[in-house]
C-alpha cells in the first residue's frame, strides 16, 4: 500500500515556516555586513553627530546678526576666527561677528546658522560684508539631527544594506552581532544523472539541479553544500540524508521525479530517525511532488528532478523558509517585485496556484510579460526567463493586459 | 586662479565609459559561477537532451497504437519491457506494444509518445489497456528540444543566473571562464574624518563612507579595499592615490566636500602621471561636486564628503562604469525598477538631474512612494529610503499620483 498522499495548499505550507528556528549568531567584520542578517537590536550610544556642522562653505554667524541684510543693504560682519576641520573651536562667536568655517565643520559657541561663501563679501582681513538673511539652523546639521541618543536605530532580522553598514559604522561598531549564512545541502538522485565532467551516455544527462540550485542558495545568502549524486539505492540515499542532515541547517534532495522514486524518498525520510513527513505534494505547478520533512528539526525537502520544477519551487516555496531559518523577520523586502502587463491571456485551473514564467519587454514605454509556455524539464525556458508571475489558487486565469507582480528570477 | 569649473549633464558622463577597459577574464569553477559575469560565449556542443525522455510515468509507445482508445473502447498493447533509468533501452516497440518507463527514461527505438500511467490499467504481466489515445511527441521531450547542437546559448558580458549556471553543467562546463571580480580602491579624506574604533572629539566624525561604499561595492560584484583615511595633506593623498591606482581597477576618493577640498582632490589628480581631469561638477542632485579622472587607464573618482550624496552618486553614476569595467553588456537587466505613485508633488530645478529618495508603502493595494527630504548629510534619509527616484534634467517636477520607476537601494 502506498503511503496516503493528500496535497496541500500552498498558504497551508507557508504556515509552517515558524516550526523551524533560526540558525545561531557570529560576530562578524563590518566589510563583511552588506547582505548579512543582524541579530541584535542596535541602539544609538550619543547623538549622531555629536555637534552641529556646516553643510556649507561659508561663515558660520549668529542668524540674527543677518537679519535684514540684502544686496542694497548688506550686513557687516567681523570675522572672529576659522573653524578647522575636526576640531573644536575654542572662541565664542557673539552678535556681528562670523567664523569661516568648511562643510563639515563644528559650528563656534554662539552661532546658529552659516550663511553661504557666494552670499558674501571679504573687504579685508576681518571684515566681510553678508548680503542674505539666514534663519536660524540655515546651512547647518543641528547636534542629533541624524539620531538622537538612545534610540533603537537598527532591529535584530533586518538585512543590511550598504546604508545600514554605514550607519553600523557611524557608531562605531567594527564587529556586529549576525545570524551566519545558513548551510545548505544539496543532494541529487537518480540512476540517469550523471557528474558533469562526464559524457552522458544515450538515457544519462548531467546533473544540473546541484548546480542551479546552488546557486538559488547562495543569492538567498546561504551556503550550498552540494553533495554529489546518490543512486536510486535505499541505504546509499539513507546514508547521505543522515549525513547531510547532521552537517547542515537544511538539506534539498532533488530528482525523483518518477513516483517510485519519490515513495523511494518518501521511504527513507519516513524511516529517518526523529523525522517527521510534514508534507506530501502542494497544490502547485509547476512543483506539485514536493515533500517537507521536519528531521532533527531541520526542514528536509525533495524536490522534483525537473530543473524548471526545482528551480520554482525553491523560489516560491523553499525560499521564505531558507530566510527564516537564516534569521529574516518577514515583511523585510519592500521591493520584490516589478509590474507588467500580460500580453496574453493565460488560463489557470482553480485549486492550484500556478507559476508562470514569463520574458519581459518594453512596448511604448510599458512593461511587458510575455509568458513562456513550456516543458518544466526546459532548462532553455528559464534562461528566457526574467521572472515568474503567480496565478493564485481560486483564479481561473488572468486576461490580457492585467498588471502582474513580476518575481525576479 | 582656481581650475575652470564647468558642470557635465548625467547622459554626457555616462557616454565616457566605453572609455574604460573591461578587467581581463580567469577561470572559475561553476559552483562559484552564479552572479558573475560570463567572458566567452558558450555553445552547445550536443543536443539538449541527447535522446527523447519521458515527461510522465508511464507507458512508451508508438502514438498509433493508441489514436482511438477511450474507456468505452481501449486499446489493448503488450508489453514489451521496461526502461531502465540511465540506460539506453535494447529493445525496439513496435505497433501494439509498449514499455514501462518512468519520468526522464529514455524512450525506445520505435516509440513516439508516452500514455501516463494514470490511463492505463494492467491486465496481467505483458497485456494493459489504454484508455487514452495520445500524440505523437506527446509527454515527451525530444531530442534536442531544449537546445540544439552548435548554437550561441549564452554571451559573453551576461550575468550568470542559478538557471545560467544551471545551463552550464547540463553542458558540461565545470570551469568557466569569467571577467575577473573588479577591485575597487575606495579612500576616505578629511581632516575630520576618525576610524571607526575611535570615539569622535567634538569637530570629528567617524569614517561612514568607506563601509557604505563597500557595501555599494560588494552589491555590484567587486571587491573593495578600503585604504583607510587621508588627511588633509597633499603628499600622503597624492602617495596613497598612486599606490591605490596601481593596485586596483577603480578608485573611489570620498570626502572633500568644501570647495577647498575639492581643489585639493583636484590638485592631486591634476599631478599624478597619464591622469585626465574628465569631469569636474556633474548637473545632478545631490551629488554635484563629482570629479572623475582617467588615470593610467582607471576610472578615479572624486565622490562628495556627505555620506547620501556619496550614495546616491555610486548609483548614479560610477554604476554603470563599474558594471562596464566588470565585463557586463549594457541591456542586462530587463528588471531593474519597481513601479510606485508619488503620494505628493515634487518640485525639481530645470538643469538638473534629481534623485530623490523614497520610502514604499502599499496603499489600496497600490504601491506608493513617499519622497524622504533631507539633508544629504543624514544617514537615517538613507536607512528609512527604500529606493530612488530620478527626475529628469528637463523636467520641472512630478505631480502626485505620477508613476515613477523606483531604483532600489
Amino acid at each position: 500500500m502506498k503511503p496516503f498522499f493528500k496535497v496541500t495548499d500552498l498558504a497551508s505550507v507557508l504556515k509552517l515556516v515558524p516550526g523551524f528556528e533560526p540558525v545561531e549568531t557570529e560576530s562578524a567584520g563590518l566589510l563583511e555586513a552588506t547582505g548579512r542578517i543582524l541579530a541584535t537590536d542596535i541602539f544609538s550610544e550619543h547623538d549622531l553627530p555629536g555637534f552641529a556642522r556646516a553643510t556649507m562653505d561659508g561663515f558660520a554667524v549668529r542668524a540674527a546678526s543677518t537679519f535684514g541684510a540684502s544686496e542694497a543693504n548688506p550686513a557687516y560682519l567681523t570675522v572672529a576666527g576659522e573653524v578647522a576641520m575636526g576640531e573644536s573651536p575654542s572662541f565664542t562667536v557673539v552678535t556681528g561677528q562670523a567664523s569661516r568655517i568648511s562643510t563639515g565643520g563644528m559650528l563656534p559657541k554662539g552661532t546658529d546658522a552659516v550663511i553661504m561663501v557666494e552670499h558674501t563679501e571679504t573687504l579685508d582681513d576681518t571684515t566681510i560684508e553678508a548680503y542674505r538673511s539666514v534663519a536660524p539652523g540655515q546651512h547647518v546639521i543641528a547636534a542629533g539631527e541624524d539620531f538622537l541618543k538612545d534610540k533603537i536605530i537598527l532591529t535584530a532580522g533586518q538585512i543590511l544594506r550598504p546604508q545600514e553598514t554605514g550607519l553600523l559604522a557611524a557608531f562605531g561598531h567594527r564587529d556586529v552581532t549576525m545570524y551566519r549564512r545558513p548551510i545548505v545541502g544539496i543532494i541529487s538522485t537518480g540512476d540517469e544523472i550523471v557528474p558533469i565532467n562526464q559524457l552522458p551516455q544515450p538515457g544519462q544527462i548531467r546533473d544540473i539541479n546541484s548546480y542551479s540550485l546552488s546557486g538559488q542558495v547562495r543569492n538567498a545568502g546561504g551556503v550550498p553544500i552540494p553533495y554529489g549524486i546518490v543512486a536510486d539505492d535505499y541505504p546509499a540515499l539513507f546514508e547521505m540524508c543522515q549525513q547531510a542532515i547532521q552537517q547542515t541547517d537544511m538539506v534539498l534532495l532533488s530528482g525523483g521525479s518518477s513516483v517510485g522514486m519519490r515513495d523511494f524518498t518518501i521511504e527513507v525520510l519516513s524511516n529517518l530517525p526523529d523525522t517527521e513527513i510534514l508534507v506530501h505534494g502542494i497544490s502547485i505547478s509547476p512543483g506539485k511532488p514536493t515533500i517537507l520533512a521536519r528531521s532533527s528539526g531541520k526542514a528536509v525537502w525533495g524536490l522534483p528532478g525537473q530543473v524548471v520544477s526545482a528551480m520554482v519551487v525553491f523560489k516560491a516555496v523553499v525560499l521564505p523558509f531558507l530566510e527564516h531559518v537564516a534569521g529574516l523577520i518577514p515583511g523585510q523586502r519592500c521591493l520584490p517585485t516589478a509590474s507588467a502587463r500580460l500580453d496574453r491571456s493565460l488560463a489557470s485551473a482553480q485549486g492550484r496556484t500556478d507559476f508562470v514564467r514569463v520574458r519581459l519587454y518594453r512596448k511604448d514605454g510599458s512593461l511587458q510579460a510575455e509568458p513562456i509556455l513550456g516543458k518544466s524539464g526546459l532548462i532553455n525556458t528559464m534562461v528566457k526567463a526574467d521572472g515568474l508571475i503567480q496565478i493564485d489558487i481560486n483564479t481561473e486565469g488572468l486576461d490580457k493586459d492585467t498588471l502582474v507582480a513580476v518575481i525576479p528570477l
